[in-house]
């Protein structure tokens, strides 16, 4: 039987403020026909590739953080079992973990693009193990990382110890921090990441905080002089060919979003890295 | 068989700011169990009573507003073969004559309760027959309105000529004008008005400028001086026991919402119509 | 020759969003005919009676303010020449004691209808003698305002001393603290006040945060449990039939009025305040 | 040797925009001389009669909730070691249950004056027990509170069943609904909550969303309907004379406040508890 | 007689927040003498060499958009018979195909440099021939355009299909699609475009939401990975030396502007292409 | 004696939403210890090398410019008797001539570093010879700074006369228009920099209106087309070397600031002129 190619809600069809909230407009239960969407830069089809849907939100505890992060875990574990590529919209950066976790039971070890403010690789928080800071060592510590298979991007801000960034270091993780992307084009540097994380299953993260606050005021904690939207496209179109088994986007916080554009762009971006998975046409 | 009785998705079982966002949280297409609402006010409740569910927007076509209007009719015409009572989120106030000609189809002449800070009744704007401030003239002139059973609460603003309501009173309408209601509960305006638009079919359409911008910034026409939230609350539980066949809630625009409080405050109005609905048991 | 009857430009007949940004949308230099504003409620046809014009803005000195308040009084000598009632948006009410000094000139001691959160009777603020804060003591004791015909409406707010409002009550004013104005209509308090302050020339000022923050929030000393806006539509209507000589609407202050209704709420008191100058039609 | 009455830095020795900032712009570690501030309303004279001072924030820990409130616990079992009358801003409604645990330590069961639009006496949130929508019920499960001597004001909103405000009702409390308080002065039911709540010690609760969204729009679950600003004056200035042990101030929400007006409320509310806190003068 | 040289009202002359309210606080009716201003990086002297004034708004149907092509077709063609460079300040681009229509009458077909992230080349939209992203197909089928002299700067975002901006290179385009101006001066691209569009009269149109949301979030559809304010600058300075007939800057929306910034930007690229008209002196 | 190196009050022992609000979270009165923030890309140690604290606000005259002015210089005078190197955070840019009054008492002529959108060298405005448009011309014509070590970068927007910026450059300065900064990396500019103003004490003026709007829309008079932060921090830190004697960071204006990263940008770039103080050591 043939798969059915959801297509987003047209806006000749419904206006675009009307419709039901979806991710990218895409059927929660219906499906829909005669309706592709391109990219217009990359030529990828992913309507016309894949089945994709939005499978609704996890009902979290919203009182108990490790309760939370063990209903994200079993979520995803079912999920899973559907052979499915999840991409995720957050949520902070805690989501991430038990993500990883379900992964790790289905694909093993993977390599990780993490694009982000923060390296997230504090041993605690307030003495709290699991926090949206904590993230990446924990990960580590679990063996859910393929480390020689691990870049992370954008990273700045001040630290508390001038060792910060070198636990990322230490555990093979290419580490580019923020300074090392001003004034240009990441395209070079994402044939390196390919070279580097390429080999087996890879998951992208993506920290909206990874980019300047110009672009993506809405956010928890902002941090000067980060990437532009530009090459954050650059370095989402540059995963082309790896053999991604799931990403996500986080940390897009509504209430500090005045204009809505961080929104805006988290949903963009978020179609961007929809254009780069494995098996999307491109025309 | 039995009706299905949707409930509104729990704050406990998604957290609100979760699952799809539909009106009044209640599915789209499935059916939940186990969860009812009542309004603790006044007892009623309305989930436990009868089958409600959100059935989505009508595309309508953005750039003609004629063409918009006819969309609008022929959906209605649809949606009342199901012998449903539509509760309609707008959209400016002219969507109200497309669903008060269908109405008419089928019930034929109906009275009328109008929140407004604006009577609605020019003959034209900008040489336009159909705009949303003529649509209760038209709807006069079409014969949709069973015009001695018609109220209309909360008219103010300037006007171009000294008899802009008399036009209204001149057809048999009991205008109150916002001054009216000033300092007072409207408890005792609502018996009149029962009285007034009682024995037969009502329509209820609730221009959210009626209520004073305090509450309501939300919107596109703005006027001082208007009603309270609670006068709104006494106005539509003061509708209970009538025959009622349809109802709306315009003018809210979230552009100009920046606290999304008006959003909420609609949100909660259509919750309290709902409520007075004919047939809604009371605890 | 006739005088010439400015009309403000129609919503039917420019986009209330076109057209030049002038006081009640009243012409520059053009006249403009067949067209008139009614108040609504009072039957006032101001735009029928009287030439009524946007003569521009006052170019204060913006680092100076001793040397504003020289460029206000002279600009106000100069206006008042022509025999014209002014109406002035503000500003803050620092502008309120070079208009007062220009007005006596041409009228002598004027009778005051002063409604504020503050008394603004200060002696000096960080050692300034003029300032917002003290424009009424200035104004006593240059010989400004016939004391025995003043009235503060509104006042609240912490003191420095238990005694901030009896520097008032001992110059004659009556004191009309906010708690007096508490849950009910003002219309029997303006009986009382148009008793007190007529029988010669008045000035009427409104400082925009006599009005709770609920209604006026774009302001920079906002109070809590103020006028609501009714009460400063009864107040401004309340003064029917006094010899009003000249009139304020001050401190409105756009950068914190964020939903812009404020600045909606100012030009609205201000039409108010026009339907009430001697000499307007009532039809 | 004398207490040290501390001042507010006044307004006229430094800018409003400038100094610390602290709660009633109180010192932290500094004393200041030769300024009272008084409820020109009311004539009390707080620091006048009484050493006030801003003692910091408590480090809560912001990723596990038990772990906050017993942080908090153990900071108010210090603090009320020094028999002080502790003023809390928070936070959400959670922090009232450690804060009284530590009370009921120091003072036994006590009188509670609770204004909110929730009862907050849910069982459990997500099957927590602990959350700001349950701290009333642990509280009467803890024996924390005279249940005789408790009242609750300003419910409203939608229940999940009828029956949501009875067991506030069974525990003995008074329940006033928002209803019961519309249109209308709250100081004769005040003199019914003195009578109800004396005779021993009273905590003062106050959730800023028992008030309307007009005037507190800064918070984190809005219902319409609610009590004004005049209200909550009327019942914070209705609780003079009671043996007030320690008060609090809850749910503002700095995100959400677009105006700023929610916290300067929230701030007058915590003053207005100040001025009939026992032991404050009036002149 | 010499023609009248209007200058900016001086920001050292009125206060910036001061006078009326009009393009490049230009005069409507008066004339102003003594005033120059320069552009600082291109020495463009515009009120030294040309008369430039503020004519006001077209009043058109809001409710009717064929017929506010109508009208505005109409003013333009009254507007050119006076031999001017119609400069105009959008609302929507469907405004454009009206003015063509104007200018075509004048001039003839004309070049045309379009900035946008879109083609606005569609067909129809909902049904309709006239709308803001059918503009430039209209232009081109009623042969307004001279295809080999028109280039499209900026478009992206995601299509129906992936020939989207094929139909604009079948008529001769160019098309530079954003990609094609990522982290690089458009100066070298602008000497292509001169190439290009050069030879006869050219019309400039700029969507703002060509520009990234970044600098540019006041907009209806903004997208991603747009040109830079500085390109932007780039683009309109690079039309120096064309034989510009009109302009416009079209997509600004306010409400949606919160920073207001956006408006700031429109406001100064028009004065930019004010600065490349021909006959602009440089110093 | 050691000296006191005070710390930022960390992130993991108050939450960053809690603690008084300090410049860069440092203690008023209090030390704290075991904590060092590190600049992640520079290396540099601040608070692990010199004493650093936030030591309060002056305490203006709000109401006569000339008297903030002395009193200013005063409470500079008085500061550096300490031998501190004063950092200051505006206010408008007139405060930085007192300030640079001061330092000259202290250090004869200083070269200056000044990054703004204007070159604040206008003679007088409205009349008056000092307000935020002249600083540097006073600051010339006092003999404050030693005119063939000043460098102003980032100068832009519409002049009165074409010579508007030859002004500064007939002094001795060097003037880099922001058209000389467009796409590329300000290092190189900085050796130029460093070259020109070497050699003797310098101060750093920093107006954030220097900086685009897109990341510093929060200022009284922005203008398109200015640097990017990155350019500023490339600014800043190619300071380090130079003998900094004082530094300000003016004209964020927190009323036009809606998402508040304006402030948050002049935080961080505040903490990186502290990162290039002489005597701050790098790990």
């Amino acid at each position: 039987m043939d798969k059915i190619l959801h297509q987003p809600l047209g806006g000749n069809e419904m206006p675009r403020f009307g419709g039901i909230a979806t991710m990218l407009r895409l059927p929660h239960l219906q499906s829909a026909e005669g309706l592709d969407a391109y990219n217009m830069a990359t030529g990828a089809a992913p309507f016309d590739s894949m089945s994709v849907a939005d499978i609704g939100d996890v009902a979290i505890n919203t009182f108990n953080l490790l309760d939370a992060v063990r209903i994200i875990e079993e979520a995803y574990d079912e999920i899973l079992e559907h052979n499915v590529i999840p991409m995720t919209m957050g949520g902070d950066h805690t989501i991430t973990l038990p993500i990883l976790r379900a992964i790790h039971k289905k694909h093993g070890k993977v390599g990780l693009v993490h694009i982000d403010a923060h390296a997230d690789v504090n041993d605690h928080m307030f003495g709290e193990k699991i926090a949206h800071g904590t993230t990446f060592r924990r990960a580590v510590e679990e063996g859910l990382l393929d480390c020689d298979r691990v870049v992370q991007i954008g990273l700045r801000a001040q630290g508390y110890t001038a060792e910060d960034f070198n636990w990322s270091r230490k555990q093979g993780f290419r580490v580019v921090q923020a300074e090392e992307c001003w004034h240009k084009s990441l395209a070079p540097l994402m044939a390196e990441v390919r070279e580097k994380v390429g080999g087996g299953p890879v998951y992208l993260s993506f920290d909206i905080d990874g980019i300047d606050p110009a672009w993506a005021p809405g956010t928890g904690t902002p941090e000067i002089g980060g990437l532009t939207t530009i090459q954050a496209m650059e370095i989402i179109r540059g995963c082309q060919g790896l053999d991604l088994i799931g990403c996500d986007l986080v940390e897009v916080s509504p209430p500090y979003d005045t204009t809505g554009n961080t929104s805006l762009l988290g949903a963009n971006l978020l179609y961007e890295m929809l254009c780069v998975l494995p098996g999307v046409a491109r025309r």
